[in-house]
């Protein structure tokens, strides 16, 4: 029998759709009154954990679960040791530098030396900056990281984009995109080597069902 | 003018009464429909922000906001370079160390060496397990760290803990407390010593507020 970490969020509605796809029912998580974080497969070959995304690769790397649905942008800041197996297309969005319209920044580049950027992904952000030598000083937030320059404390922000919606709606316009994100089927190594509770052939169909026209 | 930030969730409430008890109206955070991060009291004496829990020391750090009021769990974790002025005595919790009933221990001390231990604050667990001079791994988690003991992760959970509720219907006991928290009234060190805003006025009320009998 395999576990599978599922992110709750975004991504949960997709990520049970691609375990359905194979046979495997984890829906009983999309049920507003669940209250359970671990369910078994109605065909009891299967068992699903529901945790915070950024908990995924964790459970994953742990052997916890021997499989995870969890965003490449978790990844990238995260930097855990997990296989990442296959793009699943979708959760599509970016990691991006921001600014306040008003703003004369229309590149990363044009920022000052030294200037603050809040970021809830501060490795990521941190990376980007050192890569194009600019020394920034990076606040880290947990979250509405747009209040950020809109009360002052920040010049910038890096955060995940999709609609730009948001942004949008507080002044803001992106002016970089550091990497693009999608969902990522991930696995625990030793686990995805030894083929542990026959893992390998639910990867195999998951890349399979990719690889089918849509 | 002063900023105040205030904590999305479980103190929002009460917090918002303590302002409002010197005349300072914030109720507006509460209404459901609500999108607004920054609002201005009606009297215009005075400005709210509404941040998560772990930003009000960020916000208060970096003087976007002269007071705040946190858990002081987050000041515990954080160690954020903020004034502590008033314990405000709501949002009772305290920070535990959990294990599954069914389990052996009934101490901290009686977990094995290099035991994992997961927890949303690392540097509380750490500091706690340092002291007491048993090394152990601690699991860095974002939610639902109770999965930790039931799916075999780790041995035990350093977490908050108010009715105790979660714990019990995961099948945990707390073994031990390592700090009582209860919101706290912060601020701007800088601020406060050249009473930015008049806001030395504000914090004698509330501190007034509190010694009154209730």
């Amino acid at each position: 029998m395999i576990t599978v970490a599922l992110p709750k969020g975004a991504l949960l509605k997709d990520s049970i759709q691609t375990f359905q796809a194979l046979g495997l029912d984890f829906s009983a998580f999309l049920d507003s009154s669940n209250r359970q974080l671990q369910i078994m497969d109605p065909t009891q070959t299967a068992k699903a954990l529901l945790v915070r995304a950024q908990d995924v690769p964790v459970y994953v790397e742990y052997g916890q679960a021997q499989l995870g649905v969890v965003g490449y942008d978790v990844l990238r800041e995260k930097k855990p040791a997990v296989a990442d197996l296959a793009d699943l297309r979708y959760g599509k969005c970016r990691m991006s530098v921001a600014v306040k319209a008003a703003s004369p920044y229309r590149s990363a580049l044009e920022l000052s030396p030294h200037c603050r950027v809040a970021s809830k992904f501060v490795y990521c952000a941190r990376e980007y900056f050192h890569s194009i030598d600019l020394p920034v000083e990076i606040i880290p937030l947990y979250g509405s990281v747009e209040l950020g320059p809109i009360t002052g404390m920040s010049e910038a922000i890096v955060d995940l984009v999709s609609t730009g919606r948001t942004l949008k709606d507080n002044g803001l316009i992106e002016i970089e995109v550091l990497f693009e994100s999608t969902a990522r089927l991930i696995a625990h190594p030793l686990s995805y080597r030894l083929n542990s509770g026959g893992m390998n052939e639910w990867i195999e169909k998951i890349r399979a069902s990719l690889l089918a026209p849509t």
